[in-house]
């Protein structure tokens, strides 16, 4: 008997995550120069990260060889301020996919299913799948999520149902009247994770109220994250809210010391830093209108997003993808998500978009 | 129904890991000055970080927003490099209790079982119960593993055995014959994990050759962590050898960002950092004589340890923990061990062993 026949077969089955190519694999893969590569895969802040949470990290790194508070003492009392939350109710995450990881394996077990949509986020089948349960993927409308066919998927054995919003990778937003139809409809008995990600990048009129459904919703568990708009990627920070009784149950699973001492002290200082995300979404904002005129004036058809990100549609995806690599410029391919004609792009710096911009000219010249 | 109940019930049962009480929270308990608090409650090192693992990390700083290498390629090729491994035997992890955990939950299901020993670390009897698996506790010897029981305590339904060595929170140290031994008898396809989190502090004459039994014997699982003689608790790194076929199946349901960028980074210039390291088992060994002398001139009955701790006997220990964390000491009271006489006490710096047998001197005259 081979070793690995001990694991269950749906762990044997797991075909791993893959990231975005990092620029230092490009540069070693490439023989390029790193400082010349443009990397606009992975959805992070270009304009680095706060520098009052630089400052805040400085200040840690005395300290670097104690634990970290497993407690979170004070993320936690930081985020039940910002968001109007007990800290009873938050659950703190080495970045959101641990999150996801964590209420998936508080919950699920074999012969549970778990209902998401096509197109979402691929870390939702993979959470799922590591349980052992049954994922119950629904067909996309206009890439985004069918909410109505997503209710009625929901079966007897069905214990969560996930819901990006927006959507990575395909940056759709639902609408607030179809969510809250959802949540009225959906059983009381099943959890819905509302995965807030990119949330920070929504124009205020457009930001839903999830804060609010939650109070009136107790099965909705919203993730957040601080590696997007707050650009802590590196550090691996993100946090959940929800029912003080569901959080409990999460937070028997967590990993005492998961967020790094690092991370929480310079999340405080993040959520703080009202002006560095104002200038995250600002320069987002511009940088979307920058390649999606691009987008427009070459003809190339994309989906219109909102978050820090646009996917778009080539013909042959992995020779575009491969053209640019040669080039330097890392972008997104979107084959694991059944989207072999579509490539994703992260919104980087308006130079960086440029680069972008002038590598795809390039190619549709060849 | 309660949305609680939707977990299984051996996850409603799980009771948290209790870390140490971190300095900032006694100070806000007690009322107490931080800078005067000493912390000897979660076998830290008291030297902190390697100058080149603090140097790597702020180099690291200015690409903070970008999400870490999910393949951690430097950091592999450093660990196969200077351990002489394949880098498919490696996985990372987010310290060793990540690792520990995603061990469990890759091989064990509910109606398997899995073999550790009474006073053994408690993340193993936790990883377990997080499965859903049965823990089978293995009365222990002299504080120590009864290997020959722990091997007679193996079931068919027995997928995974745990041995602490050397043993935290007792101290103690496996004979490697007596290893060796439980290597040949263990049937082939239980794993076996060989926790090693303190194998930098042996005397070279003592530290076991893990690396040439897992050649040997591919149902091991050698697990090692920078927490402690490399002083980086605070950033949460550690990683596992196992045969290749081993490692594969515990990566699969790795997180793909679990190990964040500065610790990958401190993590590579760590391991280089001999000169480092040996001052740091040096003062460990300072610190083990002055307080073991202590104890010894006052009568306290302690456990011969050869990690960078001591466990030691006390009427009651609840009453003592109290009256040192009044006076600003935090050591670790281990009645979740069901050692509720006893107390442990990390090696800290010389002044501050001196400030701890002073408190306990105090204690004894009371």
């Amino acid at each position: 008997m081979s070793l690995a026949e001990l694991a269950p077969q749906y762990i044997r089955a797991i075909a791993p995550y893959q990231p975005g190519k990092p620029i230092s694999e490009l540069a070693r893969e490439m023989g390029l120069d790193p400082a010349k590569i443009v990397k606009l895969a992975s959805n992070e802040n270009p304009l680095g990260i706060s520098p009052k949470a630089r400052a805040a990290m400085e200040r840690e790194l005395a300290d670097i060889s104690r634990y970290p508070d497993g407690n979170g003492f004070e993320l936690k009392a930081k985020i039940a301020q910002k968001f109007g939350v007990e800290q009873k109710q938050i659950v703190l995450g080495n970045g959101s996919n641990d999150l996801l990881e964590m209420i998936a394996h508080a919950f699920l077990v074999p012969g549970d299913s778990s209902v998401y949509s096509q197109y979402a986020f691929a870390v939702y089948p993979l959470a799922v799948q590591a349980t052992g349960a049954r994922g119950i993927q629904v067909r996309a409308i206009d890439y985004g999520h069918d909410l109505s066919a997503m209710r009625a998927a929901i079966e007897p054995s069905t214990k969560i149902v996930w819901i990006a919003n927006p959507n990575n990778p395909t940056g759709t937003l639902a609408r607030p009247g179809d969510l809250v139809e959802f949540f009225e409809q959906c059983p009381k008995n099943v959890l819905i994770v509302l995965d807030e990600a990119y949330t920070e990048y929504l124009a205020p009129e457009r930001r839903p109220d999830s804060l609010g459904w939650l109070k009136k919703y107790p099965n909705i568990i919203i993730t957040r994250t601080l590696s997007k708009a707050y650009g802590l990627a590196g550090l691996r920070v993100g946090f959940a809210l929800a029912s003080p009784e569901v959080a409990d149950i999460v937070n028997r699973i967590r990993q005492p010391f998961n967020v790094n001492s690092l991370a929480q002290a310079a999340a405080c200082a993040a959520l703080d830093d009202e002006e560095f995300l104002r200038e995250s979404v600002r320069i987002n904002n511009e940088g979307m209108k920058q390649i999606t005129a691009a987008f427009v004036r070459m003809g190339v058809p994309f989906i219109p997003g909102y978050g820090n990100f646009v996917t778009f549609h080539c013909g042959d995806a992995q020779m575009l993808n491969r053209f640019m690599l040669e080039r330097g410029v890392i972008v997104r391919p979107l084959g694991g998500y059944n989207m072999p004609n579509s490539l994703r792009v992260s919104i980087g710096l308006p130079e960086e978009n440029a680069r972008f911009i002038e590598v795809l000219e390039e190619a549709m010249k060849v």
